[in-house]
C-alpha cells in the first residue's frame, strides 16, 4: 500500500444515520485506519436530523463494522470508534448549525485538532444546495485557520440547468478548489489504470489514434434490476444515473490527451476537452444515435424476474429507461470520424463492466481467416468483474500453412494478489483529506457532460414519438441497439459469450 | 491439423541406417501417415553403403518406431512398413547408382506410383555434393515425367567459399526450385509465427521500426554440452552451427519488410533483403562486435560437469567456440540506428530460445517508477521451451498515486491444446512432398549469411589475439558479452531470473 498520510482533521458526515455512512463510509475509513494512514489526530463527526445520542450512533456504526466480510479486530473497532461522535443537525434549520459549530469547536478543542474540514454530504440530493448555504451562514466554509472542502456525493444536477443552478449556489460561498464532486467509479482501480496503461506503455500511444483505432465501446452492465430503488430510479434512469458520470469520465480517460503532468487540474484539463470535443447530438438525430430501453418481465434460471413498470415505485406506464446506448463521435484531431459507442443497463445477462478498444485490421490480408474479418486486435479493459487487461491478437493455427486464429493474451489485477486493492471510497476519502481532486469531477467537467446530454433528455422529453423499447430482463438490451454499430462483422462485444476464454463468469 | 496431402511418390533416403532417419525422418513420415498425409500411393526407399536386407532394415525402423514415446498402432505400424524398401548404394560408387535407378523404376511399377522422386541427403556433409552429381549421371534429376527434388541437410557448406563451391556442384545438374536445404529451425510453429504475429495484427506494424523499437535480441540457450558429439562439434562451433542458420533466419523474419504474399519466394525475398542490408562487420570490429566463449569444468547442481577441451574428441588447446554473442546493425530504412544482439551457447542455466522486441519508453515519463527507466515494454517471442507470446507492460500499483509496476501478458501455445503441434520434420517432409520451399533456405540467402559471418571466421582465423573467453558451465557466458549491449538500465534479458514471471522453467 503506498497511499500517503493525511493532516489532522475532522470529517463531518452529513446524512450519519443514512446507508451510505453505514455500509461504504464508516467501513472505508476503518479501513483506512487500520492500514495506519488516517491522521495522527482525528475525529469522524457523524450528523442528521435523527436524535441520535452518540453511544447510539456508535452501536450502529459497530454493527455496521461487525457485519463487513473480513473479521475486524475487536480492539482496532473500539479504538476507531472512541473518535467517532454524534450531533443532531437539520438541514433545512439554518440554527441548527450553531449547534454543529460548537460541536466542532469543541471536538478541535478536547481532540486537539487543527481548524482542518471534510464536510461530506452523503444525504439527498436536495439537500446540496441548502447543507453548504447553512455551512457557509456559521462561517464553516471559510479558510482563515485551516482548509475546509465539501465532498457532494453523486448526481450533481439532474439536468443542465439544475447543475448550473446547483453550481450557482455552491460557488457563491464556496470556491472550486473546495468542492469535491464524487464519482466512486473513478476511485477505481482500473479506470485509474487506464491513464497509467496510455501513459507509461511506450507501445500504446502511437496506435491511440484515428490511424489504428476502428471504434471504442464501453459498457457497464448490470445484472439486477432497480430492487429497492424503483421509486430514485424513476427520477433518474441510466442516463442520468450512469451515463452522466461514469461512462463519460472513462471516455474521457480513454480519449484524453497526455496531460502535462499526473496532477489533478493537469489531468481534469484534458478530460474536460474531450467533453468539451464530442460532437452535439442534435435534436433530430437522437432518435437514430440513442437507443433507450426498459427490461420486460421474464424467467431466469427458472427465476420469474419482474418487468420494470412492475416494480415497487414505478410507474405503470413509466418512460424511464433502464437501458441506454449512445453512438458519438469527438471532433479532434486524434480521434475525428472514430465512432465511440457507450452502453448500460439493468437486468444484462451479466455484470460487467468495459471498455473495449477495436483496432483496425492489417492494411492487406496476408492470411486466411475462419469467420469474421474485423480486426483480431483488440484492447479490453476490464472494470468488473476480475479487474484487468485483456489483449486479443492473431497467432498461427497450429499445421501446415498459415491459417490465422485470435488468442487471449491476460492480466489479472487480482494475480498482484500481495497488494490489496482499496475500495474506492477509501481511495477518495483518503485522496480528499489529502486535498488531491484528480478522481473527483470539476464542475465544466460536470457542465460539459450535461451539456451533452442535454439535447437527448430534451427530445425524450419533447418527441413522444421516440420509443422506449422493451427487452426481456436477461438479454442484452433491445436489438436496435446493434443497428448503432451496424457494419458486417461490426457488432457489441458480448463478454457473456466468450465465457472461457475470457474468465469472466458469465449469469446466464 | 490442416496439412494437405501430397501427389503419389517416391521418397529416397541416403543415409538410411544413420541417426537422423532413425530418430527423426522415419517417426515423422510414420506420424505424416497415422494423420492420412501421405499420399494414396507412395512408397520410401532407404538406401546407404550398408549392406542390410529390406526386412533388417524395416526391422531397424520398427525398432525407432516402438521406441517413440507415444504407443505405436501395430496395424498402423506394420501398413506403413510395407511401403518401406531398401536397396544398397554407395555414395563415392557411380556404379551403384545404376542399381539405384533400377530399384526405383521397379518399385514405380509394382506400387503404381508416377516419375515424382524426393531425394534426402541425410548423409554426412562431405557427400552433399557427390551424390547429387551421381544421381544426375544416371538422369535422376530429370523432370520429363514427374518432378524431382532434392533436400540437403544442413550445413550447407563450412564458410561462403565452400557453400559456393557446394552450391557450383549441385546448380551444374539440379535447378534452384529442386533443391531444399533444410533448416528445421524454420519447421518450428513458433518461428512461422513470427510472420503471422507480425502480419496479422494491425497492431504491431505500426510499432515495428526504429521509431519505437529500441533494440532486438534473440537467444538460443542450450543447457547441454557437446555430449557425444564432439568431434563434429570441434569442426563447427557456435557461429556455424547455429548462427549461420537459425538465428540469422529468425533476425529474417523479424526484420523482414511485409511479403506480397505467402508464396515461399515472397518471402525470401525479403528476408534475403534483410541480409544483404546487414552492415559487414570490418575486419578491425570483429574483436568488439563478436564475443566468443568455450565452457569451463564446473559443478551444476551438485554434478561435476566437463569442460569443453576436456570432452571426447576436443583438442586440449581448441580455439572452437561453444558461445558467441554478436551485434550488428541492418542499414535499411525500418531498421537504420537499432542494434540487433544475438547470442548461443552449450551449457548455459537453462535450454531457451527467443527473441525479444524492446520497445524505446515513453518520450516522457508521467509516473514514478522503481528501478530501471528502460522502457517496461517487451515483446518476448518464445520459441521454446512453453513456445508463446509475452508481453510485458505497465501497470499502476495498486493504491493511491501513479507508481508503474511491470506485468506479464502471456499467450502459452500449450493453450491451444486440442491442437496437436506437429514436429519440424513432419512438417517440413509435406512441404517439400507438397512443393512448397518457404521453410528451406533459397541459395541467396545462404550466401548472404555466409558473407556476413566471413570477416568474423577470417578474422578469428587470423588475429590470434582475439580471445576465446572462458564461462563455467551453467552460467549466461562470459562477461564481455555485456559489454556489447552496455548503456544504464540496458542488458540481455536473463530468463532464468525471471522463473515464476515467464513460467519458464529453469534449470539451475
Amino acid at each position: 500500500m503506498t497511499m500517503k498520510k493525511a493532516q489532522d482533521q475532522i470529517i463531518v458526515i452529513f446524512g450519519a444515520t443514512g446507508d451510505l455512512t453505514y455500509r461504504k463510509l464508516i467501513p472505508s475509513l476503518y479501513s483506512l485506519h487500520v492500514q495506519g494512514l488516517l491522521p495522527e489526530h482525528y475525529a469522524i463527526l457523524g450528523t442528521s436530523l435523527l436524535l441520535y445520542s452518540e453511544d447510539e450512533f456508535r452501536d450502529k456504526m459497530r454493527t455496521g463494522l461487525h457485519q463487513q466480510k473480513q473479521e475486524p479486530n475487536l480492539d482496532l473497532v473500539e479504538e476507531f470508534l472512541s473518535r467517532v461522535f454524534y450531533q443532531y443537525t437539520h438541514a433545512n434549520d439554518r440554527a441548527s448549525f450553531g449547534g454543529l459549530k460548537e460541536k466542532i469547536q469543541l471536538l478541535q478543542h478536547t481532540q486537539t485538532l487543527p481548524d482542518n474540514i471534510i464536510y461530506y454530504l452523503a444525504t439527498p440530493p436536495e439537500l446540496y444546495g441548502i447543507i453548504p448555504e447553512n455551512l457557509a451562514a456559521q462561517g464553516l466554509q471559510l479558510q482563515g485557520n485551516g482548509w475546509k472542502r465539501l465532498i457532494v456525493e453523486k448526481p450533481f444536477g439532474y439536468d443542465l440547468q439544475s447543475a448550473m443552478e446547483l453550481d450557482r449556489v455552491l460557488q457563491k460561498d464556496w470556491e472550486e478548489q473546495q468542492i469535491y464532486r464524487i464519482d466512486h467509479y473513478l476511485g477505481k482501480e482500473t479506470v485509474q489504470n487506464v491513464l497509467v496503461t496510455r501513459f507509461s506503455n511506450g507501445i500504446f500511444e502511437p496506435l491511440w489514434n484515428r490511424n489504428y483505432i476502428d471504434r471504442v465501446e464501453i459498457t457497464s452492465a448490470e445484472n439486477i434490476g432497480v430492487e429497492q430503488r424503483g421509486g430514485y430510479y424513476e427520477q433518474s434512469g441510466a442516463l442520468r444515473d450512469m451515463i452522466q458520470n461514469h461512462l463519460l469520465h472513462m471516455v474521457g480517460f480513454i480519449a484524453m490527451e497526455p496531460p502535462a503532468s499526473m496532477q489533478s487540474d493537469a489531468i481534469r484539463n484534458e478530460t474536460v476537452k474531450v467533453f468539451e470535443s464530442i460532437r452535439p447530438i442534435r435534436d433530430e438525430e437522437v432518435q437514430h444515435s440513442v437507443v433507450r430501453g426498459q427490461y420486460l418481465a421474464a424467467t431466469i434460471k427458472g427465476q420469474k424476474v419482474k418487468g420494470y413498470r412492475e416494480e415497487k415505485g414505478v410507474h405503470p406506464q413509466s418512460k424511464t429507461e433502464t437501458y441506454v446506448a449512445l453512438k458519438f463521435f469527438i471532433d479532434n484531431w486524434r480521434w475525428g470520424g472514430v465512432p465511440f459507442y457507450i452502453r448500460t443497463g439493468k437486468h444484462l445477462p451479466t455484470r460487467v463492466n468495459e471498455a473495449v478498444i477495436h483496432f483496425k485490421p492489417t492494411p492487406h490480408y496476408l492470411f486466411s481467416r475462419l469467420g469474421s474479418h474485423d480486426s483480431c486486435n483488440q484492447l479490453i479493459i476490464r472494470i468488473q468483474p476480475d479487474e484487468g487487461l485483456l489483449f486479443k491478437i492473431g497467432v498461427k493455427t497450429p499445421g501446415s500453412g498459415f491459417e490465422v486464429q485470435t488468442v487471449n493474451m491476460d492480466f489479472h489485477y487480482s494475480s498482484l494478489a500481495h497488494q490489496r486493492i482499496p475500495e474506492a471510497y477509501e481511495r477518495l476519502l483518503l485522496d480528499c483529506m489529502n486535498g488531491d481532486s484528480t478522481l473527483y469531477a470539476r464542475v465544466d467537467s460536470v457542465m460539459a457532460t450535461w451539456r451533452m446530454l442535454d439535447p437527448i433528455i430534451r427530445a425524450w422529453n419533447t418527441q413522444p414519438g421516440i420509443p422506449v423499447y422493451g427487452y426481456p430482463a436477461g438479454t442484452w438490451g433491445p436489438e436496435q441497439a446493434e443497428v448503432l454499430i451496424g457494419g458486417p462483422d461490426k457488432a457489441w462485444r458480448h463478454p457473456c459469450k466468450n465465457l472461457s476464454d475470457d474468465g469472466i463468469y458469465c449469469e446466464l
